[in-house]
């Protein structure tokens, strides 16, 4: 069963989660932390980094307009979560899609140590390194077995790997939770997948560490579920609504709503 | 009795709003300005400062996402404003989270002459030297009187001063006006304050300098009035919806309104 | 007739359409892509702009906010563009304005062929060489000829060139096409003529070289036409429900509707 009161404890102790993100989502994700009662902290001035770092609850390192001195920033962040105990987390966006994103990542992936990394099919099998047809920061499509490679990765960086897509994945590298809440309507909004990391770095920030898989599985139900009840709202296939709405429902979703709504399937292997 | 004409002389003059800002709040901030009748224009580069500040009608610099780069340009445009006697207005975002922006915002109130500072109480008071515990971006609590914390930062720079909040507090250092006008939807919009400065913005470029003070808190009322006439429709606690019905309530309050629904104090002192 | 199936072609392939923008409409803009079906991609750094230029199949170069880095990375992508024989938007945005745009705007034009240029009259003026007022990023006013504006332009630049405006106009130098479609609405959003820009990105990424005159003038008038629609709906001059509406509208806009809604004059000269 999931921790679903980790949602009380975000809206109660709303946790300071520090972005370093890019100027397509920043705004959205603000808006989305927000929403789900977490305070938003954006920066990539390696000046202060390692004072946010201190300050906040948790941090999200997500590479969507990734330059060389947002790199620097995100190294300096990561290292003094490490060095203080706190979570942090990584969205490697089009990892699988540029030579400079995956070095990048890799990059990261050796200075830091992650609690949990979140990405679409593409990212994490680059990560991964399996065989993967990205398509710029989407998905893109492939044959392998997504739990298998989330698995891969896991191993490999010693951290929880939660793959979004259709169902989306998420393991230590050991036990696979598949969740099947969500809507098309995700791949129609711009930053819906950035937002999802921040959600989720905002459930680890109130979390015990030996709880942080399920705190994720948690963070990606609710947040499937909050864009399916969206959705059904409404008529058509109408993008500008759809983003409008999840924030609505983001705002008021309860964890009655994720027990009740939540479709996951536990595999322990 | 406020000036409420100013918000015809925005809607007539079209001031151009010259906005040195964040990645987070850069749209929100250009769009609320288009819905009270201004132009908004956004730069960073230090090669067009000058240029930019020379064209405009009132510069507002955002520490919201600040780099030296951007500190740089800053300086340019304020001093540039000083020079041709245009007003310019500081939003000293997170100025009481890290030390890097309490640092810049020293550096910039001791290179530009503001007619206006614009923010939270955590940033306020980490600029006229109070105590007060911010929380990243956000205001944070403090046992101190807001108004006497106003005024010190207000001598202190010889500038206007608002600090928003649950009341909103605005002093030339001497006159103290008090708005109780606002909604606590503003706390679950980022940028809610960012945008609060550059309508402030554009009331002071229509405005005559010994008019400030009134402009500011003409500014501060409309508002935190379309605040609340957005938040008495909306059925629930709607975050996304919220955001959407402020930019439209901006693009249709009058200074009726204004007069009607504005819940001011004047303390003369 | 336009090549209205173009709407369907990008909705079928799903063209990867790469921007490089600026930080005040680029969310709006990747929304505004997938809405009609394309591929946003966003990026910056000059390290990953030849290779991201080989992926996409368009390439909008946006001078919104423009610094010396983003140059360098927009000539990167652009020469990379001409090489692959892939199209190459340029929108230059506040030509008109500063000496800095107006600079880097022939700084890419010397670098680069574009296959299409998209501004507003101040800008096409600048770039034309002609007398014309422009007012910060807006259009401004001026009174000389238009068409004759945007010829001289297409022929200087070997190019063709869509001005926006109440008429937009749409020209490869010898025919002009006028479209009478749009709202004024769209002067009340921000970054409405960037989302244009990279809407006939997308067509162009999907049409056949010879027919790039004919692409533009169709995705110009389907967004036009979707202004339209969309302010039939509002109530009153509402300009946060216009761009969620806007976003709504263009993601079920039809080819059927462009056909029965263009208001199309064309000018064979």
């Amino acid at each position: 069963m999931l921790p679903v009161e980790l949602l009380h404890k975000v809206r109660e102790q709303n946790p300071l989660v520090h972005n370093i993100t890019n100027i397509v989502v920043a705004n959205d994700s603000a808006n989305g932390l927000l929403a789900i009662g977490a305070s938003p902290f954006m920066s990539n001035t390696p000046a202060e980094m390692a004072e946010v770092a201190k300050l906040a609850d948790v941090v999200v390192l997500n590479m969507g307009t990734l330059d060389d001195q947002q790199l620097n920033a995100m190294k300096i962040a990561g290292k003094t979560c490490n060095e203080f105990g706190k979570p942090v987390v990584l969205d490697p966006v089009g990892a699988g899609a540029t030579t400079y994103r995956k070095k990048a990542a890799e990059t990261l992936l050796h200075a830091i140590q992650f609690d949990l990394i979140k990405g679409n099919a593409g990212e994490i099998a680059a990560l991964a390194g399996a065989v993967w047809q990205a398509k710029g920061v989407d998905a893109g499509d492939g044959e392998a077995d997504l739990s298998e490679i989330a698995k891969t990765c896991a191993r490999k960086y010693h951290a929880i790997v939660a793959v979004s897509g259709k169902v989306d994945v998420i393991t230590d590298g050991h036990s696979v939770i598949k969740i099947e809440n969500g809507t098309e309507y995700f791949t129609k909004m711009t930053g819906a997948g950035c937002l999802l990391s921040c959600i989720c770095g905002a459930f680890l920030a109130v979390a015990e560490k030996n709880d942080y898989l399920a705190a994720a599985a948690t963070a990606v139900t609710m947040y499937g579920l909050a864009g399916e009840i969206t959705a059904e709202k409404l008529p058509l296939c109408l993008n500008g609504s759809f983003r409008t709405g999840l924030l609505d429902e983001l705002s008021v979703i309860t964890a009655e709503n994720i027990l009740e709504g939540g479709k996951i399937n536990d595999i322990d292997q």
